[in-house]
């Protein structure tokens, strides 16, 4: 397991987080990542758009901060930098998984 | 007083909330109300920029349910939907007003 953390760039400030997160596409692959509650393979973090499409978005999570890349036996996951969010930006994102559990639901 | 809950959308889905929220310029609008507590006259709201791009912001955080518009003393003024927001996505507006307010601090 590649350890990401020593590359991890700091936490965006708050409107490019939030900017990260308004994209519907993005806000799934955060909240699964969320209830998943460890790094997750990328293509169990999307459907429907293709894998470039899924990398931009990716790409744009990575650089806001909220997750970050590492390789697992040799397949390419994302984890969330729950610890690291919640040091920068303490309290936001718990209540924003809440909701979009809420909204998948119903 | 003009009331506006009469005719307050319901509000927005979660990306939309967000997508309102993430511009700095409207993240700042949103911040003064929500420090103020209570409608705020419109030109109180905002710095730097002219009043028709004000009312672009204005319409877009209106739009996602976040703010409503009303006239006091012939004074247009906006409110934060504090409690509507709560009800429709409870707990996600306090910690970004915090982070902001931490943001504007140093």
């Amino acid at each position: 397991m590649t350890d990401a953390n020593e590359e991890a760039p700091p936490i965006a400030s708050l409107p490019t987080v939030l900017g990260a997160l308004q994209d519907p596409i993005r806000l799934e692959m955060v909240r699964r990542l969320s209830n998943a509650g460890t790094a997750v393979r990328c293509g169990a973090l999307y459907e429907v758009i293709n894998k470039s499409t899924a990398t931009h978005h990716f790409k744009i999570l990575r650089e806001a901060g909220v997750i970050e890349r590492l390789v697992i036996d040799g397949q390419t996951c994302q984890r969330l930098r729950t610890a690291d969010l919640d040091e920068a930006l303490p309290g936001v994102l718990p209540p924003i998984i809440d909701a979009a559990n809420r909204a998948q639901r119903t």
